[in-house]
């Protein structure tokens, strides 16, 4: 056995135990029976330990050095290992068992404080999370910028000075397309009762068009979905709404972008550093492009629309076009996640602000909800009304997960440029879309993305892809002449 | 931290990676994608692995030596945990490697030979499964019996003679009953179509009379049911047939049993040595006797008549003893699994003779089918028409479960024993059985058994609970008394 031998077998291992981790995490939301929560704990407290010595094994520094790649493919693999021995060596043990503990019970505090409106009862909780992550990002950091240390744990490479540029460029068009969106007058609601059943076996029967394999994953209901696990065992979650059906069919569609990525990985690397998506902000690439370029498109709502009419009977809009806009509703709301294509962004740039003048401590803990609701009032032009609509949504922060935020914003950058290099590719795509067939746009992600798992950092994966620079541009032509166009601008 | 301290903090995590190998059993036969068989694969072998290290690594040794006990729960702690330390060290690493890599193999080969009744095809990766098993005796037994060495493993301190010499005091009195009932006239068939959402609903319920926590576990359905888990998350499946709802009903009693068992275990064990049955007999003691002794009872069977009749209208016998008859027919037949009481302890009197000539070498791999055979027309009366209603139709030997068997039988005379015992201690148990009320039954075998969790040894757990020897004179007093009385004998 040569050292790269040995650095990839003890690899697979370790990457089957992250599986196994996954598969957890999965089975905690949905199918743990409620009184297994603190068992549970203990038993990923555990693993973790498994898999923090085996990153930090001393013999993965003697493998990497004796290595010698001979293909694109094993220097690849020799990056994302060294990556991920550097990055777990600089955290000392006791330091990221004591992020796993208080953020667990954090979670815990932050869903409690968020149903009783009580802000003041997680800020103690909230300022230990933030204090350890902090701790955290000065030992990952070498001396340089906290925030970047842990932005670049989410998206490798990418920091939050080209972050903020990136944003300070999309503000201004974004904001103005959505100053002009607010005259045009609105489609009506979708109102009427959705079946369960049927909800779920449209999001099956759609996310099966969307190249989902069922034989190599599975769909259940969660509180707040999600797609888990790579290689051949890819599960995805959705949750149903009788009175508003578009959440379950849209956030299928987004899940399956996730475990398309993941199920399309080339099998070769399976279970290796290679085999999962190369950063969150790619990830978010193929789930916003399936949901929105491709599912939101005016086209596949067309399509949708007449299954729906079909399983559901009449609808409460007038046709497909009145679909298609009710689909694509542009409204000022607190909620992220429920936020439309145009705001959305809106909602992270104010994240990103804050939670990086937290981490460099330019912004102490008492003062984050004054900064949130007055930022909000600036940008969104309404108040927020209760912590749950403001700085209390999101479980990101209770779970330390500082420094994700951004990735989503990219994901969309990402997948702008994704989208304006498929449609040059691709010229019948809405013909397509407008049948509910997609196969040739995601035949074209599987080829040019998805099959490349991690061998290529983040921003190069894009870029082969397109054979163009990243760049907001994209994303930005898309929004304005997508939205000028269904509300007549 | 003392050494007593240091390791009860270590196997506690070793406990909770068990517990984590557990789900990963649990999620592959009910829920798990069919694609994601080989990864699954991957992902046990690596968990094992890290099982395997910890059971081994070189600090339990001094930790054992230096730890003080200063209870009898912590004298326990010791023994189980030298048990453990020890076994696992006897066995080279690579030996319990390959033995898990070839009976995952042969399980699959086996399942494919049963459907094929294609015997030939399966005795080459059987021989595999012997040969590495006999040589993992070797390495535990020191010199001893390498049948024994492995019945340790399933029934701590048991030993082949003592279940030779237990088997043939019971096999003339079970003989002569088998006898005395073939001239009974049996209870017709339960006939009809009984809906698999009653039956699971009905199944649910009984769970819940039969003192299963819902809020620690959770119902699923499996091909073969089983009980899954420890401490606060401990899950049991069943199955479903429409036209036979005895054997949803059954099985599901008997698994609450096992489930029962682990859930009433004192909260104070959880994640530890002592927080789960101890051993395979006991365990079985406990499934059997919720199943038989408590749910077969003529008395239960009058309740669940009423209950069968309100879900399912009319039935096919003519009243509620009838029903008894029909829930307790007694039938030659040639599957263990669908086997009476009385049949049931000759099935095991035949594989442990068998097994244990395989083990020691007695007996050679071409003549096991013809043994099987002979000894069946011997025992039963019938001759075997096909390999999957002989030797094929169990799935132990084709994982390597040799020296399991006996403990099905072990457990049907400790759940004899106890179960006189509980009739002493418990008077009115028949008019609570006749309202479907074995809650004074349960309390009893609660704190008599399950919640001393390993406590003492296996025989010794029995001997506490009931303040008598163990033996076999109570389990056939009973089949005597009961099946004689229910066939009018």
């Amino acid at each position: 056995m040569s050292a790269m031998d040995d650095l990839l077998a003890y690899q697979r291992e370790t990457e089957a135990l992250g599986q196994v981790m996954g598969r957890l995490g999965w089975d905690q939301e949905t199918v743990m029976p409620r009184g297994a929560a603190a068992q549970r704990g203990d038993e990923i407290a555990a693993l973790e330990g498994v898999l923090h010595a085996r990153r930090t094994d001393p013999r993965l520094g003697d493998w990497l050095a004796q290595a010698v790649p001979t293909s694109e493919a094993e220097e690849a693999q020799l990056r994302l290992i060294a990556r991920s021995h550097d990055r777990a060596r600089k955290v000392p043990g006791r330091l990221a068992a004591e992020i796993a503990r208080v953020t667990s019970v954090s979670q815990g505090i932050w869903a409690e404080a968020r149903r009783a409106e009580d802000l003041a009862g997680f800020l103690p909780v909230l300022g230990q999370v933030v204090d350890l992550r902090r701790q955290e990002a000065q030992a990952l950091s070498d001396g340089g910028d906290a925030y970047d240390a842990l932005l670049d744990g989410y998206e490798p490479g990418m920091t939050g000075d080209e972050i903020g540029a990136l944003f300070d460029r999309m503000r201004p068009r974004i904001v103005a397309l959505r100053e002009a969106l607010r005259a045009a007058p609105q489609a009506p609601d979708l109102t009427g009762r959705f079946p369960k059943a049927q909800q779920l076996a449209l999001a099956e029967e759609i996310a099966r068009a969307f190249g989902y394999d069922m034989a190599r994953g599975r769909i259940d209901e969660a509180v707040h979905p999600f797609s888990s696990g790579s290689f051949n065992d890819v599960r995805i979650t959705t949750r149903v709404n009788e009175v508003e059906p578009l959440g379950c069919l849209y956030s299928t569609i987004h899940e399956v972008g996730h475990a398309g990525y993941e199920q399309n990985i080339d099998q070769a690397f399976g279970l290796s550093a290679l085999g999962q998506g190369v950063s969150m902000g790619v990830h978010e690439s193929q789930s916003r492009i399936y949901e929105n370029q491709l599912g939101r498109s005016p086209a596949f709502c067309h399509w949708l629309y007449g299954r729906m009419v079909d399983r559901f009977g009449t609808l409460s809009v007038a046709g497909p076009e009145e679909f298609a806009r009710a689909v694509n509703a542009v409204t000022t709301g607190y909620i992220r996640t429920e936020a439309d294509e145009v705001h959305y962004n809106l909602h992270i740039m104010l994240r990103f602000d804050l939670e990086r003048a937290l981490m460099r401590g330019d912004l102490a803990l008492e003062d984050l909800e004054a900064a949130w609701n007055d930022r909000f009032a600036a940008d969104f032009g309404i108040a927020v009304d209760r912590p749950s609509n403001g700085m209390l949504q999101d479980v990101h922060w209770p779970v330390g997960l500082f420094g994700y935020f951004p990735t989503y914003s990219l994901g969309n950058v990402y997948a702008g440029c994704l989208h304006a290099a498929l449609r040059a590719d691709v010229p019948g795509l809405d013909a397509d879309l407008g049948r509910g067939d997609p196969s040739a746009a995601l035949a074209w992600l599987r080829h040019r993305v998805q099959v490349h798992g991690g061998l290529r950092p983040p921003r190069e994966t894009i870029e082969h892809a397109t054979g163009a620079e990243v760049s907001e541009a994209p994303l930005l032509d898309y929004l304005e002449g997508k939205f000028t166009a269904l509300y007549g601008l």
